[in-house]
C-alpha cells in the first residue's frame, strides 16, 4: 500500500495535534499535504516546518507564518483539492460545517471529528454524501467504536449504545451542580480534550450531540440509541444485533486510536505508541443509567434531534454561546442547560431546512442567548 | 434466502437440544435432514416425530425407534451426505472426531461444538479443511465470540483473550478443592451444560481445551492467547488488534446464541426467544487473572497444546477417564489434574502423528489412568 495524502483542518487543536502525532508515528503511510489552523500561529508555524504541507490556511496573521513552498488556500479549497486523499476535519464548532460540506460534495474521504457539521446539517450532509459517494469516517471514539463493531456485518444493527464517562460531575446533585467552577468543569476524569468539548462532557451535552451524530452516521432511529454511563471510558460504545448479540470496542481513552483507524481504514496499522489494555490492572467495567434530571442537556439534545429541522442547529449554537459565557465566568454551570432550553423554547422550527435557513437559525440562537443573558448581541 | 438442510449429530445432548430449539424457532430458515444420538432413545424418538429427518443414526437399541420414512445411516454417512448443508457436531468426547473428519474431507460447512476433534487432531483437521474448502464454524461461546469479532477485519488479530466464568470453585484454595463433591462440581454458576463439560469447567480443563481449539481455529500462537476470569459470563471473549483496539462480543450466557450464529452465518436472524442484555440490570463486568496454582488443569492443557503431537490427545483422553471416575465418586476432584499430569508425564510423545497414532495415544492414555488408579483397564 502506498502513502495517503492528508489535509488536517484544525491542526493546532487537540484532535489536530493528535492526528499529526499519528502521522509522525506512521510517516511511511501518511503524508501531510494540507494544514489549516485558526489563531495558534506559533504552533502552525512549527507544524509547517515539520510536515512541509503544500497547502496552508490560517484564519489570521498570515504575515507571521514562515516562508516556504506552500500555497495559501481557503479551508474549502484545501478540503476539495484533488491531491488530498483524506480530509481530517478537526475544527471545532460551526466553522467545521462549510469545509465538511465542500469535502462531501467533492466526494472525498472525510475523517470527521467536528460534531457540529452533522448535528446542524445531518440531513444535507448525508444526502450529499450519497450523491457524491463521499465517505464520512467518524473520529469520535464512540462513533468509531460503533463503526468498527458494524464492519463485516451483513445486516444493520438493531440498537446502538453510546457510552459516556459521566464527566467530572458524575453523581452530583442538581444543587451541587449549581456551584461548580470552570476549573472543576475543565477537569475531565478520563479524556484529554479541548475546552468546549470538555464543558460539553461535563453537562452531557456532548453525549446528546453524539446521539444526533449517531442517528445520521448509522441511519438509526433515535428510539434505538441509548446512552450508558461508563466511568472507566474503556468500552467506547456497543452495538446490538437482531440475534441479541452485542459487540463492543475497547481501548484506553486515547484519541489517537480512533484517529488512526479513520486514517488507516480498512487496514489496521501497528503503532507501538498506542497503549494496549492491560487486563492485569482492569478489575471491573461499570455501567449506570444516565441521570437525565441532573443533566438536562442530554434530554434537550435528544429531543432537538427527534424534532429535527433547524432545532439541532439552534441547540448547537445556543450551547456554543452558553459554554463561552460559562468559560468567561459570566453564567453558572447550570445556566448552560437553562439558556439552551429557553432558546429552543422560543425557536420557530423549520422542517427540512436549506443550508441558509440552518445558518439563519444558528445566528438567531446566538443572538437569543445573549438577549436572555442581558448582553447586547455582537 | 432459502432454507438450509441441517444434520445434528448428538441431537439428544445439551447442545443438540438447543440446536433443535433454534431450528424450531426459525423453521422457515432451517430444515432438519439428519439426527444422530447415542443412548437417549426416548428423546431421539420424540425428535424424529417432531423433525421428521430423512437420515437417522442411533448408537444402540435401534429396534425401539418409531417407524417412518427415514434411513438408518452411520455418523460418517450423515456427516458427508450431499443433501446436508451444515453438519452440527454436538457429540461430546472422542466420538466427535471421526464424523468431524469425514465432514471436513467432504468439504462441508461444520458447526463444531465438539472440543475433542480439534484438540486431538487439530493439525490434521485444519490441513484437510484447507484442501477440501470445508468451513469450520465454532459453536463454543468463546470461539464464536472471537469469530464474530474477527469478521470484517482486514488483518488477523494480534491477541485472543478467552474469558472463563471461573466455575463453581472460583476463589477456592487448593485445600478446599480437595473436599468438593460431585454435586458441588455440577452446580455451574452461569452455564447450563452437559456433565463432562461442567466438570471440565470446574477444573478449568475446559478453558485449557478451548485455548488449544483457539490455536487451531484462528491460527494463533499459544503465547498470544490468554485466559481471563470473568464471573458474569457476559463478555464471551475478546480480540486485540495491532492498533491496540480490542473487540468483545457480549450476551447473556445462552448457547442458542452462538449455535444460531453458526447456522445463520453470514446473516444474523431475529429470534425473539433469545435474551437481550438489559443494561439497567448490568452494573459491572469484572475480570481477574486465573489461579494457575489452584487449577493446574489449565496449565496442563496449555503445555500439552504447546508440546503438540500426541500430547493434546493424551490430555483429552486422560481427562475424559478421570472425569468419569470423579463422577462415579471413585476419585477426588483434585485427582483429575493429578491423573492427567501423571499420564502426560509418562507419555512418549509423537510429533506430527497420523490419525492412527493419535487414536493409539488416546487408548494408551485411558489405560494408563486406570492403571494409575489401580483399576483394570477395560
Amino acid at each position: 500500500m502506498g502513502s495517503k495524502n492528508l489535509a488536517v483542518l484544525g491542526s493546532t487543536g487537540s484532535i489536530g495535534q493528535q492526528a499529526l502525532e499519528v502521522v509522525s508515528a506512521l510517516s511511511d503511510r501518511f503524508h501531510i499535504v494540507g494544514l489549516a489552523a485558526g489563531k495558534n500561529i506559533d504552533l502552525l508555524a512549527k507544524q509547517i516546518s515539520e510536515f512541509k504541507p503544500r497547502f496552508v490556511h490560517c484564519q489570521d496573521k498570515i504575515a507571521h507564518l514562515p516562508g516556504g513552498e506552500y500555497e495559501l488556500l481557503s479551508l474549502e479549497e484545501i478540503a476539495t483539492h484533488p491531491e488530498v486523499d483524506i480530509v481530517v476535519i478537526a475544527t471545532s464548532g460551526k466553522a467545521g460545517l462549510s469545509p465538511t460540506l465542500a469535502a462531501v460534495k467533492a466526494g472525498k474521504k472525510i475523517a470527521l471529528a467536528n460534531k457540529e457539521a452533522l448535528v446542524m446539517a445531518g440531513a444535507i450532509i448525508t444526502s450529499e454524501a450519497k450523491l457524491s459517494n463521499a465517505r464520512i469516517m467518524p473520529v469520535d471514539s464512540e462513533h468509531s467504536a460503533i463503526w468498527q463493531c458494524l464492519e463485516g456485518e451483513a445486516q444493520p444493527a438493531s440498537w446502538l449504545m453510546l457510552t459516556a464517562s459521566g464527566g467530572p460531575f458524575h453523581h452530583y446533585s442538581a444543587a451541587q451542580l449549581k456551584e461548580v467552577t470552570v476549573e472543576q468543569a475543565l477537569g475531565h476524569p478520563t479524556w484529554q480534550m479541548g475546552e468546549k468539548v470538555t464543558i460539553d462532557s461535563a453537562t452531557l451535552m456532548n453525549k446528546g450531540l453524539e446521539v444526533i451524530e449517531a442517528h445520521w452516521l448509522f441511519n438509526m432511529p433515535y428510539d434505538n440509541i441509548s446512552v450508558l454511563i461508563h466511568p472507566e471510558s474503556i468500552v467506547h460504545s456497543m452495538v446490538e444485533f437482531t440475534d441479541g448479540v452485542v459487540k463492543a470496542q475497547l481501548s484506553y481513552p486515547d484519541m489517537r486510536i480512533p484517529i488512526q483507524y479513520a486514517l488507516s481504514y480498512p487496514e489496521r496499522l501497528a503503532n507501538l505508541q498506542l497503549p494496549r489494555l492491560d487486563w492485569s490492572h482492569i478489575k471491573q467495567l461499570t455501567f449506570e443509567q444516565p441521570d437525565f434530571a441532573a443533566f438536562p442537556c442530554l434530554s434537550l439534545a435528544i429531543e432537538a434531534g427527534k424534532e429535527g429541522g433547524t432545532c439541532p442547529a439552534v441547540l448547537c449554537a445556543a450551547d456554543e454561546v452558553a459554554v463561552e459565557l460559562f468559560l468567561s465566568r459570566r453564567i453558572k454551570f447550570t445556566d448552560i442547560a437553562y439558556l439552551v432550553e429557553q432558546t429552543l423554547g422560543q425557536h420557530q422550527a423549520i422542517a427540512s431546512p436549506a443550508l441558509e435557513e440552518i445558518m439563519a437559525a444558528d445566528a438567531w440562537a446566538r443572538e437569543t442567548v445573549l438577549h436572555l443573558t442581558g448582553d447586547n448581541p455582537c
